[in-house]
């Protein structure tokens, strides 16, 4: 069966993550993005031509959801869309596979899984029932830095001298680049319903042993988290947000927040208490994205973060160019010392997390990092958001999370309350 | 007055940081170290015969508080004994000053002030009624890369796009030298005691503007935060401390926490929110003491570590030479990549504390960094432990503190419950 | 034609370099490797294997070449063998070429193009002649971080400002693996013999313009160079070379230089004097590999080194574990901090060198990257042992240059003596 | 006798040298500054209201420069003038002490000691005739970076695996502040008479082990450099040049080096070969002044640079500031990110240098580092004037170099010819 050779995937939505997935794919030999969509059919065209240019595939462009299901190239789904969409879109393709109108060996996921947790539950059980293999793409448990980091403390620090204790994982930025991020309502929360899973997960991950599943290695104890908004609210900014986006995002009156902290308690497999501090924030202002992880243990520590990079520019003040991102995501100025990141696909996880998935679909593997995790942190998230709201700790097992929905989300939070 | 022209300064205590602040003397330039106490004659002896040999003053050792107190010589007290003892010899030196035995420009102070809120206020309410100038000697609001970092972002960061809103400070080892920091009881906590004072203050210095007094400037609304015991509390790290400090310090069953994480939101005088993120810990093992400084804004950043250092060394796996602090405090290693920071005393802040408290001494004047803000730091950082215990955010204004004192300082503490 | 749209690639030589290409190919979309070959039996038996379990091709082991060139999977050859190898396999390629009995898009050959200039013009000669495509495999040209870098600078300096005038590039480390690289008779001479090819082809490269050719933009004006032998030629180090590699290589009486510096002067396409400082080392010992890179110019710099990686670890003395290449390549320490390279392939240059080399057969491109550069910097580096053997600095054109055999090459070269 | 319990300075020279002594004062216990001289009265006057307002002394401000030798108060000279009148100062001196009208403990020399061979030798004969202790005031060998390095890589390192066999030493920036340095016949060169004396001295320090003198360590065997004009004879630069400082000033005609690379070959006192690399420029583009250090030997490396910073400043496009050096000497943006060097008179090694002449000079001791360094540093500058112009390598013993004057001191000097 060819297909066993080489996947064909199919990549639902066509924005700025789906651009990611395509540039990271010249460095996946065993698949090609044969087909992509979008509702809006210029955006599916230009990620079509992309694919072409970049070699990565004879992708055919498509506006009609179930058309792409449906291409006999398409062997797998890789579902991008916004976080609003998401959950609709597993069902229109859940319905074509168990209709057989489709067939398909996997379907991969986008994080966060779900604005709420019934969101994420629900959106694995449509995946389940319809028999897919099924993968979360979290690409930060992907990035080289995390993986060769986690590999080396494990092989070199936690073999002789026991199991890490805590893993700090931070994402900062200056804020994303699409309106329907800002609003709390479309999004599902601010910063922390946006970000926190990839720290949650690379924290997860980092914690726990090689060839260990992090759901079996970590059992949930209790969270603490604060979230606030630092910058975006003030009166400046919030003026800054109607500018770029108009009305629909209002800051002084329906905030979200743009900072995020939390601190999650487990009990890991040897009986060890272990910590994840987690961090995001849109009101970090630097050259760039950063992503920074440290994973800690008795008589070792490992450090890693992506504006420490091998590449610096220096750019004097005689020198005026054009504002960019071509040195880094969310590039902060074009003057002065500036970090290069050299091949951001690569870095932030995207590349590997593309061979990975694709090499378990191929093998009939059901992929490690699977949605039962994205569902695992979607509680997490949803505890943070609680603990937030009520200034306590939340404590583990805890029921009732299910019809949880963030004050942010629901446009009724007050910053400085908590 | 031949006084105001060069200060006689007397150090109470002999160990650890007298010496630090003994080496910092090689760069202060208006006074001079003339007397040294310990109970422990051989201690004092060392301690002035260092002075010596440094050429920072020809100091006379003494046993007795009271004689130093009273040598013409002195006039000023530098009082650097252990927490247990910093009352008792406060009280010692306010009698003699208000009896007229002795006669004192001024009297600073180590921090942290108090063990427990009522503690300080007490320390506080003794100098005051002595009629005595004070400094709060927190050293790391002196530090060179805080004090600059400090400067620059208020001068070209906020001066046009708005106040800071957000400082992280941190303050992490492999733990302390000496046994009774470790004993919950007679240090009054764990690391968060030992240590989370530094963090606050330098976050409280960093968010405040050049000229304004951070007890002006921040005003408290709340504080969270966790408390572990991660490494000291596991099995075999307990036994290590038994071997090091026989029986008085058993975590197997009277733990103290070797991680804090505080978060403390503060209304500032702009009226907006600033949020400071103070981590501290005696479960880090790197290459040696960490200090790290971040303070963020609208459009800047300011980042700074005491192990981004000038200078590195690498030595080879073929390199075996003995264990030692004579490239960082706290040093982790004597192979491969070593920061190597080459002058502590002045990194650390205790060069500039040091010039700076004795020349607000030398001119008559209160040194803004007084015991008051000893007492605020006192009062946040009790309310961190009270956050840490009943899992719940502690709002100011708060009432009751007084006499809150911690159940590690009481010997209660059962860590992983919270 | 299929193999217009996948690339068959046969790899000759099976040591360290060959395995850092398979390595590399997990990072290559349209080609797949095929074949390998290496005398050894059981070497290419190894490599054959070890492209399987990658799944970048199901490679058959071959100990004789003809067999490879003729293996109607084979569309292209990367030749990987020992220097001293080299111009026989291209002559026995060219030649099964020429009688037809083998088909091939292109050859790739490592660097350096040969031991001395005759030898370099000699090969690049065979190839054309035998009507094949080539290419010239120096990685670092390739190396992301180089390539970025590049770009950036003249799109974002030299376009304002004007034209780079200095590149600095080095490569350091504490010496090769296998034993042919010691010996200066077999080699060709000693570090710069072995890894100043590197250097002056990245420097080559960061001062010529996006598009253009270096050969065109650069006109070679004088090669001023020295080299030592400063580690090896001690008497303890050469014991340990002795016992490492047995009486063929004896440093006190046969060295080669261990450290070589030299400075290239060009005029470039502006008229401009630009300058390269090539340093190379085997006497180096840090965390591993160093590969250094800076490209200065009016207004700006770029500055770039493989050992300012995103990740560190840190280990303390209290582990031991045992040695290893597993963070970093020529790792010098298990202990103390030490930088993780996270994905060496990619970070040298490999990954992306292949991908380009690939790309242009498969198009039927002649590479830029070509041999005609590797005859070019052979000439650069054989002028730089001229001016080292004779203290004095080589002026362009230069003729007589062909037929030079550096005294170290020779057997005959005395250290200190320049 | 009051004098050797405190040392009452007098500085010849008020500018930006003058200045930075000025500022390291006051990390200078055992000295004051006691008097200023400059035949600019204002220039004098500012300087000594710095002084006090600094608490460094009580300085009198002199336009004579005999007037401030006869000052009682004054009992020790730091003479800091500009190259071309260096020798007449001196002159001056000495006829004050020899005649008796003035009675002086030592004098301080800033480097380069002369613009020949002839010049450096003279001053030291002066001196000597004179009686006077003396000092040769290379900062460099006092930045703790490079003083606690170089004495961690001996006791840590060479101790066991045997004596450092390279250092590498730079010091670039974009160029120096007042006229006369551009000005070749004046300043005596371009930035290899500025600035190398600092990395050949550096370099020599660091080789040499603690305790020795490097005059007796290190033997020099040969001398090869370059020199070359990369961007200030560019057309466009030139222009700037003319513009900034007038006529006197063209470097379309006269120009001086702005960058310059050494290698110079040592004999040590193990009878190994010990090599220095130097670097200078003044045609680096970056943050700002870069000094770095690198020493290396057979199992160590110990590397050092003052951009490696504590503390960072990141300031976004958003944010525009004037111009200023008040992060480090010789910036070069305000966006971006941004090195802080937090104490440069610390960082550079001002403080040090005058804590320990200050404190050979109380104690009536011969500084080690004396002004006879002075002269052996300025021969090893014209060896490597005479090989950039000859492109030969200089070898010693070399007669000869007394008389010889740089081309590009004569206003004679073509670049691109060598």
């Amino acid at each position: 069966m060819e297909n066993s050779e080489r996947l064909g995937v199919g990549i639902v939505g066509a924005g700025f993550m789906a651009n990611f997935h395509v540039t990271s794919w010249t460095g996946v030999r065993d698949a090609d993005v044969v087909a992509v969509q979008s509702p809006r059919a210029e955006s599916a065209q230009a990620l079509a031509d992309r694919c072409r240019e970049l070699r990565v595939g004879d992708a055919r462009a498509y506006t009609d959801l179930r058309e792409l299901v449906r291409d006999p190239r398409v062997d797998a789904v890789w579902v991008v869309a916004p976080n609003h969409a998401r959950l609709a879109v597993i069902e229109t393709i859940a319905e074509e596979v168990m209709s057989g109108r489709a067939s398909l060996m996997g379907v991969a996921v986008e994080k966060p899984l779900g604005r709420t947790l019934a969101e994420a539950r629900r959106l694995l059980e449509v995946v389940e029932r319809a028999g897919l293999r099924h993968a979360y793409l979290e690409n930060q448990v992907y990035a080289p830095a995390v993986t060769r980091g986690h590999e080396l403390v494990w092989a070199r620090g936690a073999a002789s001298a026991g199991s890490p204790y805590l893993a700090r994982c931070a994402e900062e930025h200056s804020g994303p680049h699409a309106a329907w991020f800002w609003d709390g309502t479309r999004q599902g929360g601010g910063v922390l319903s946006d970000m926190m899973c990839h720290s949650i997960e690379a924290g997860r991950y980092l914690l726990t042993p090689p060839g260990a599943n992090q759901s079996d290695w970590l059992t949930p104890v209790a969270v603490s988290a604060q979230i606030a908004s630092l910058k975006w609210s003030r009166k400046r900014h919030a003026a800054q947000l109607a500018e770029r986006f108009g009305d629909a995002v209002d800051y002084t009156r329906r905030p979200a927040e743009d900072y995020a902290h939390a601190t999650i308690t487990f009990r890991n497999g040897d009986g060890d208490e272990a910590v994840i501090e987690a961090t995001t924030s849109w009101s970090y202002v630097g050259p760039g994205l950063r992503l920074t992880f440290e994973l800690l243990g008795p008589e070792y520590s490992m450090s890693a973060g992506t504006l420490s990079t091998e590449a610096q520019l220096f750019l004097s003040r005689e020198i005026r160019s054009p504002e960019g991102e071509d040195l880094v995501e969310k590039q902060g100025a074009e003057q002065g010392l500036l970090p290069i990141v050299s091949d951001e696909a690569m870095t932030y996880g995207y590349t590997t997390e593309n061979r990975v998935v694709t090499g378990d679909f191929l093998a009939g593997r059901q992929p490690r990092e699977s949605l039962k995790h994205g569902v695992e942190v979607t509680e997490l998230m949803m505890a943070a958001y609680l603990s937030a709201e009520t200034g306590q700790t939340v404590r583990f097992p805890m029921t009732g999370l299910d019809g949880f929905v963030p004050q942010v989300a629901q446009g009724t939070w007050r910053p400085g309350q908590a």
